[in-house]
């Protein structure tokens, strides 16, 4: 692909998707990693390698409910001819004193609990009489009713070997050992190791604050009352919940009027909780598209990468895009066209991976797949762009919903699936094999 | 399968992995609906069936930046011999009051706008000199160049049928169409739908309100400082965590110590903010296994569902669970055993679908599929039980990671399957056909 200053920027050129989408991902840095809470890390990126700070488990402990006891005094223990020791009392998690088992002894012993000094190996309580002297037992008489401890005798009616029902220390792992490499994207289990070997905080790519708003002075808020010529904000929503699900903090600022001025200082005014901005409307050919208006002049001519450049794309629906950075900070800011359509496309298209390069992720984008287009008549696509059409896919077959027109959006409603017509071709017929972009 | 009633309950009875689940989802109700605004509803299930309560579009509009015009005006127009029409205005988006399009006029439109009256068609501004009198144009003016709104004349470049580049009233819907079922899942463009036609507020079931807390005596909060015979509280992390991966608001107690008495009233607490309270640990045959204790006592016998059982399941790992349900709304309850993996498992397999029921979605379960495994020696299970292994997926193969232990939380943190060995075998050779449910 051409680099940015070798081509052709001239008001008529027209980008193809993969240049535009290559030109944000240039530009879109990931953010710079903070600490977090373990818990408000859950879905982002691990910038550091994680070391393991002590072994786990931290102390040999029992994996059963039993009896710690020395090997020699159980073996050849059977329930005919039971090994009798003298019970010294528990050792139950998070018990800081254990006692010393000597011979003839045992310790009633808890899960997780650590191995008492003297005790080679643990046999399960289901083993034994459970100090009762009336046979097999099949649990442990409750803590609060001898809140002293286990006292008495034990009947043992099983030899274990060394060790058994043993979790020896560093067993899951050891101190100095990599619990996780940086780049690994923090799920449950990983918060879990996370918190086991004690880390209260971590440092990450945090999720993006994304600042969704939409231009339009016949725009009304829903549950409002609309006059002639007025239609409902649905863009700001849509973009706001897509957001959203791709991962980011995303503010919903609602419709602004057709007012370069207004425009200009709501952008500014909302800079300062933004990573990334997304307008809709307001960027095409008319006379009250204020987003250009408004923005083209906002760069620093001193500044590399300063400024938003508004284009013409390849592409059916979302022609018209602009793209650029804005404020001190240089945030980046992603101008998609009004129509809903095209603004729900463009936002699958250039916003999600925008999302997902700020949160560092490697995979930016949607599963893709071939199907089989399942249409009564051949789709049709104009020369020299790429069409993305809704449809809906299943069992390697997708079929198209609705027409081309990008207002259509009670037909996007049913779609969970983008059908790709390449720059070159103009029609594709039924039973044909199709590119399809899987949504959500 | 045999229902409830006539089942064997004794205390040493051991439960399948599938009846628990079914006693479960028997018991867990999809949550009472409530109306959420739209943003807040994204990803619940609707309730309602949505009808379009106005046309979209709500009138005839433009799908272009134009010329309205009459088609008798500009028949056989060309770039040579164009037709000349006299502009009398303005019409932009949300503009209430249209100006009246005569013979020989034309009025100036934006892509959106309503077709004024007396128009017929609309042509692109491409089409057209744009009012400058010098050839074709690619653009309009801007708005700001000359508020009081475009005049002069226009020439235009080409002929166009009547109503081309006109979006008709109701083409995407009809008012009184369905826009919505009830079931649908409210996803990014079907929030947008529903901002579409006007609605502010939408029918849905909740998120669930899910409280995890952890049991334990030996539980330290991760960042403070381990003494002997303690660890660091995972459980409450890495399920809390889980629980808002499954789609649930998600409240960590943390961990709380072995003491009926405090257990008991930290859950009676917690009830007025649980539609679900998950617990991990103290639900097994040990002395101290509080959870059992506190809650075994807690049902009203006079009341059906109420009270919480604990049992013996035919798995590995996750054999002691208990389920029931507490407090004076019958709050669902899941016991889970205190080993890391054993309650990651057991999460998997119980509480995420009665997190999905709870949101009343239809498809509970974790996608699964067949696989080859992948490993240096056959895998053994032990009989009678539904043994669920890590691994780790990819292209139809299968590979182990870590053992069998239910305490090795780094090697839970690298799998993203789990190895489904059903109850009969107890060997599986490498290069064998698994079943494998996919994580995340």
């Amino acid at each position: 692909m051409s680099s940015a200053p070798t081509r052709d920027t001239g008001q008529d050129h027209v980008w193809t998707v993969t240049e535009h989408l290559e030109d944000i991902l240039a530009t879109v840095r990931p953010l710079e990693p903070i600490e977090l809470q373990l818990l408000d890390a859950l879905g982002c990126v691990l910038v550091e390698d994680v070391t393991v700070p002590l072994s786990l488990p931290p102390f040999d402990n029992s994996s059963m409910d039993g009896y710690a006891v020395r090997v020699a005094d159980i073996a050849g223990a059977s329930e005919e001819y039971p090994a009798v020791l003298t019970v010294i009392g528990d050792v139950a998690a998070g018990q800081g004193e254990q006692p010393h088992v000597g011979p003839g002894e045992a310790a009633r012993i808890m899960t997780g609990a650590p191995l008492p000094p003297g005790a080679e190996t643990v046999v399960p309580v289901e083993w034994t009489d459970g100090g009762l002297g009336q046979g097999p037992v099949s649990r442990m008489r409750a803590h609060s009713a001898s809140p002293e401890g286990a006292s008495g005798q034990v009947a043992v009616h099983r030899a274990a070997e060394a060790r058994a029902h043993v979790r020896d220390k560093g067993s899951d792992v050891k101190a100095g050992d990599r619990a996780l490499a940086a780049g690994t994207i923090l799920g449950p289990p990983q918060i879990g190791l996370l918190a086991a070997i004690g880390r209260a905080m971590v440092r990450v790519r945090p999720r993006p604050r994304v600042v969704v708003l939409s231009t339009g002075s016949e725009l009304v808020q829903p549950g409002e009352k609309l006059d002639p010529g007025q239609i409902y904000d649905s863009n700001s929503f849509a973009l706001t919940a897509a957001a959203r699900d791709a991962g980011a903090i995303a503010y919903r600022v609602g419709a602004v009027t057709d007012d370069a001025e207004i425009l200009r200082a709501t952008i500014e005014d909302q800079l300062v909780r933004a990573d990334l901005l997304v307008t809709t409307g307001g960027v095409s050919v008319g006379a009250y598209d204020v987003v250009k208006e408004a923005l083209q002049s906002v760069g620093d001519e001193d500044e590399a990468g300063s400024g938003v450049e508004f284009r013409k794309l390849a592409m059916q629906p979302g022609k018209p895009q602009g793209f650029g950075s804005i404020g001190p900070d240089h945030t980046p800011l992603l101008a998609l066209p009004g129509n809903p359509v095209s603004s729900y496309v463009s936002f699958e298209l250039f916003v999600r991976p925008a999302i997902r390069a700020l949160m560092g992720l490697e995979d930016l984008h949607r599963p893709s797949t071939r199907a089989t287009l399942e249409a009564p008549k051949a789709l049709t696509s104009p020369a020299g762009r790429r069409q993305f059409l809704r449809g809906t896919y299943a069992d390697g077959k997708v079929t198209p919903v609705g027409g081309a027109g990008s207002h259509l959006v009670a037909a996007l409603a049913l779609a969970d699936a983008l059908i790709v017509v390449p720059e070159d071709v103009e029609s594709v017929e039924p039973g044909s094999e199709v590119q399809v972009v899987l949504l959500g």
